[in-house]
Parts: structure tokens; C-alpha cells; sequence
């Protein structure tokens, strides 16, 4: 059997395998996706989000768990912050970290960043396609950062849990400010800590500003560490999924989110094809040695680089 | 006096305006800086990033404070997140919030990321590149979330400052690893709270794994808000200047860096041509629907998109 159809029998070594090959950007592991393409859109994707300290790791797991009770099977997709110089994963040692690693029913993965933004979101979106074709029922990506590209990511989940923590200081309420609006479901973790019922009266404040939705995001608060409120939390996760497949607003969201990564594989093609180019010809380096000096602006410079478009069609 | 005339004569509301029309990617805002950039390349830019609550944004008003008793004129670009489906900027307040806004010596700004990575780290270059010319000695480059694209932009600075905080939990030691490569300073801000000396041991083992490099990052104490050992700090930043110019890294480093922003735009300019395209004829909306409904995989749908460059050459 090739690894195509161990693939589609459930195997575990196979799906981890394929990962690797589509984050190594191997031509046989992107042929095999697009032959297996039509037998994904199964699972259920979850993506949980939240400032660094908030528990998102020990939450998921605990959601996990609660699922596997349920008789479900789960992928896990961490996403880490790698060097952007070096490339190196830091926290490969997500999987070892959790008990969940010898479940059979569960599948976890490590993804660095790799020091691009496309590279991020293409690998993850290239290894919740194939925890779909293995066949889980639910796939969580879980972010360490709190950046734009991380909320890029999640944001292309089907439903987005935002993990918050009580008194986490002001820089947080911004970044909490500014990725309200992509949460679905509010989870108030480390819930027996002062100040969780500020931050719950601050995030419904917030909704409240926000009324014209058809639906509110509800605000769960949860001890992760403690197992409190877990089974109550994916109860809301499923009454948001309920909502999504009732309402049409599933197929609408799902369709967007293929736009985004049909043009974040544009993005990525291009710039191979240019760069390929413009790197075989020392175009670049030339070009910001020149600017550097002042002997050329910057504008001018990628209006070089983009006439090398021309030459593919000669 | 036309807005470039002024803005090379130092005039505030010009380089508020300039920035503003590039923000807006106004035409003739490029042009005034294509004319203008051969007067760019004197201001020495000092990225800060750090953990949410690390207390970058009062670090950044104490050492421009420093900064101005020794006569320097400063700019200060606050990347802010936003809302990445509505675009609308959280921190426009930044200004406000520093009681710096009224030196005349002194130019603080707040950018928006505007939902797009593209979009950030370009502004962000824009507007430095008119500061730059504006007059100052300074550029600070401070952002609030700590992602990839975060990192992305501040590793362009010629500096860059790290800012930790004692006792932030695992996730923050994550960020710091994936971060620490690219910084230059740390510094541990409020290092009268315990755990100060923990986190300084931390980062000194971390720096004692790359001891291969020629220089050594060097970790200071501060307490920014009592105003604690803010010079020593400045002091450290110079001495790295010191170190760049002389070495000649600072000419690699700013070559490194125009590479980089002569792809980002070459990325931009691709997208831009291609998108309009694609969006004219419906081409994205109806590939998309093809995927989701699996008549189609979205490797083939991204070779549709890509086939409309043919037709720029028609």
C-alpha cells in the first residue's frame, strides 16, 4: 500500500509521515493531497487562542480528553514560535509533555513557524487537511504567540475559543481587544483566581458593544488545571457548531476561509517563482546593495524585480 | 512648499500627513519617497518587543526621555493590533497615553496593522523611512503582540531590545526562546519584583548555548516606571551601535534588512495585480465554492489564479 491509501485506513505513522513531507514542501506529498482532497471536510476544526500564560495547552488537553469520553477522534495541531533566523522548533517537546501522546485516538503535532508567515499557515492548513482524510472528528490548533499571524491562523478554524486569565495587565487587555471580534467562545481559565469576574463583566461589556450579532459569544469560566467546567465548555462548543450547521453560517465561514487559502498559495508560488529567479541572478543582492547606497529607491527596485515576469512567458 | 519641500525642512504636520497618505497607499506619497530617499539612512532604529506586560511602552518613553537630555529628537512608531476583520486600530490612544506628545522634540505614532501582515511591516517601513528624513536621531519600532509578524518587524531594526518580565509562566519562556536569537539588549524591567534574578540566570544560560557569536548580549535590570537604571541602558544600546559601526555589521545588517523590504513590496505589488484580477471576475468566489464543494482541490484552483499572468502579457 502507498502512503496515500494507509492514509485513508487510518494509519498514524502515515498521516505523521505525510505531515512531514508537506512541511518539507515535497512535490509526491502535495500530489497526494490533491488526489485524497475530496475526502476531507469531515472533521470539525477548533482553533483556541489567548495570551501566553493563559493555560491553552492544559486546556485542550482537558477538552480532549472530555471528547475521547464522548467517543471521538482527535487531532492536535500546536502551533510554536520558532527563531525566525534559525528555524528551529522550540517546543517539540508538546507532545511528550502530554499523557494524551500514547492515546491512540489522539494524534498530536508540533508545528514550527519556520521564520515565515506563509510557511506557518500553509503547513498547518496542509496538516489539519490530512488529520481530516486520517479521519478524526475533531481537530484543535492551539497557538503559543498572540501575534497577527497567529490570529490569521485561527481565525480560519471553524469555531475560535479565546483562553483568558484574570489580571494579566493592559498590554493584554489590547491584544484581547483586538481579536474580540475572531472568538466565538470566551474560556476564563485559572477561573478561582481574583479578578475572574472582572474579566468576565470586561469581555461582556465588550459584547455588549457588539449587539448586532446574531449570535453572542458566550463566556465560559473554567479551571483546566482542576478539570472544572471542561465538560460545560464543550458543551458550548457544540451549541456554537449547532448554530454554524443550522444557520448556513458553516458553509459561508468554510468559504471564506478556502479563499484565504487559495490566496495564500498564490502568495506562495509567486514569490517562489520570483525569488527562484531573482536569487540565480544575484538580482536582489545587487538591487539592495544599490539602495542601500542610495543609487536606486526602493520602489524602483521591485519594479526590477517584477519586469523578471516577463521572461517566464518568453 | 509642497509636502516633501516641508517635510525635509522638519516639519511635524507634513510628516504626520505622509505617513497618513502611505497608510492609505496613496500614489503620490510613494513618489515624494522615492525623490526623498537618497536623505534617508542617518536615523538609527531600535526595535523593542517583548512579552504583553513587560512594560514596553513606558521602557521606550524613559529612554526617549534619556534620549532628549542628551539633545537627540526621536521617533516613536507603536505597532498596534487591530481587529483583524475590522481593521480599526485599539491603541490610537498611544499618544495620549504619553505625556511625551508635547515635546516638540518628539514624534509618536501609532500603526494599526490593518489586518494584513503586508500591510504592517510596510507601513511601518513607510513611515520610518519619512521619519528618517523628517530629521530625528532615533527611531523607536515598539509592538504589542509578540507573533511572528511582530518579530518579523522588529528584527529590522538595528537594535533590538528585548523586554522580560520576572515570573510570566511557560508560555512566556516559549516566546522568549523563539525570540531570544533576534535580540541584541535584554533588559528585565521591573527587576525589583522576585524572580528578577531567576530570569536573569534564564536568559545567561540561554546566551551561554551561542557563545560562538562575537558579541554578547548583555542583560540589564530596570524598573522603568521608578526610572531605575534607564541610562545604563542607553548606555548598552550605544555601546552596541558602537559595535555594528565598527565591525561593518551594520552595513550587512541594513543590506539583510532592504532585501527584505524590497521582496515584501515585490510580494505586494504581485498580490495587488493578480487579486484585482482574480476579484473582477469573480475568479477566487467561484474556485472557492469548486473546493468546498470538492469538484476541485485548491493546488489545482491556485494554478487557475496563477494562469491570469498570461494574460498581463496579452
Amino acid at each position: 500500500m502507498n502512503i496515500g491509501e494507509r492514509l485513508l485506513k487510518g494509519d498514524k505513522r502515515a498521516c505523521a509521515r505525510l505531515i512531514t513531507m508537506l512541511e518539507n514542501n515535497e512535490q509526491e506529498a502535495i500530489e497526494i493531497l490533491k488526489r485524497l482532497y475530496k475526502f476531507t471536510g469531515r472533521a470539525y476544526v477548533i482553533g483556541i487562542t489567548g495570551p501566553p500564560g493563559s493555560g491553552k495547552s492544559t486546556l485542550t488537553d482537558k477538552l480532549t480528553k472530555e471528547l475521547r469520553k464522548r467517543g471521538k477522534k482527535i487531532g492536535i495541531i500546536a502551533i510554536d514560535p520558532t527563531s525566525p533566523f534559525t528555524g528551529g522548533a522550540i517546543l517539540g517537546d508538546r507532545i511528550r509533555m502530554s499523557d494524551l501522546a500514547l492515546d491512540k485516538g489522539v494524534f498530536i503535532r508540533s508545528m514550527g513557524t519556520r521564520g515565515s508567515l506563509g510557511g506557518m499557515s500553509k503547513a498547518t492548513w496542509g496538516a489539519a487537511k490530512v488529520l481530516d482524510i486520517y479521519g478524526v472528528d475533531y481537530i484543535f490548533i492551539e497557538t503559543v504567540g498572540v501575534g497577527q499571524s497567529e490570529v490569521d491562523i485561527v481565525k480560519t478554524a471553524d469555531t475560535v475559543l479565546m483562553v483568558m486569565v484574570p489580571n494579566l495587565g493592559d498590554d493584554i487587555q489590547a491584544i484581547k481587544a483586538g481579536i474580540m471580534e475572531i472568538a466565538d467562545i470566551f474560556a476564563i481559565n485559572k477561573a478561582d483566581l481574583d479578578g475572574a469576574d472582572k474579566t468576565q463583566l470586561e469581555i461582556e461589556m465588550n459584547l455588549d458593544l457588539n449587539e448586532s450579532r446574531d449570535y453572542r459569544p458566550p463566556v465560559v469560566k473554567v479551571s483546566a488545571s482542576k478539570n472544572e467546567n471542561i465538560d460545560k465548555l464543550l458543551d458550548k462548543i457544540m451549541e456554537h457548531r449547532g448554530y454554524l450547521e443550522k444557520t448556513g453560517e458553516l458553509f459561508r465561514r468554510r468559504k471564506r476561509n478556502t479563499k484565504l487559502e487559495i490566496v495564500k498559495l498564490v502568495e506562495e508560488e509567486l514569490m517562489n517563482l520570483i525569488m527562484d529567479k531573482a536569487l540565480e541572478e544575484n538580482l536582489l543582492d545587487n538591487l539592495s546593495e544599490e539602495v542601500l547606497l542610495k543609487s536606486l529607491d526602493p520602489y524602483s527596485a521591485r519594479d526590477k524585480v517584477l519586469g523578471l515576469i516577463k521572461e517566464w512567458e518568453g
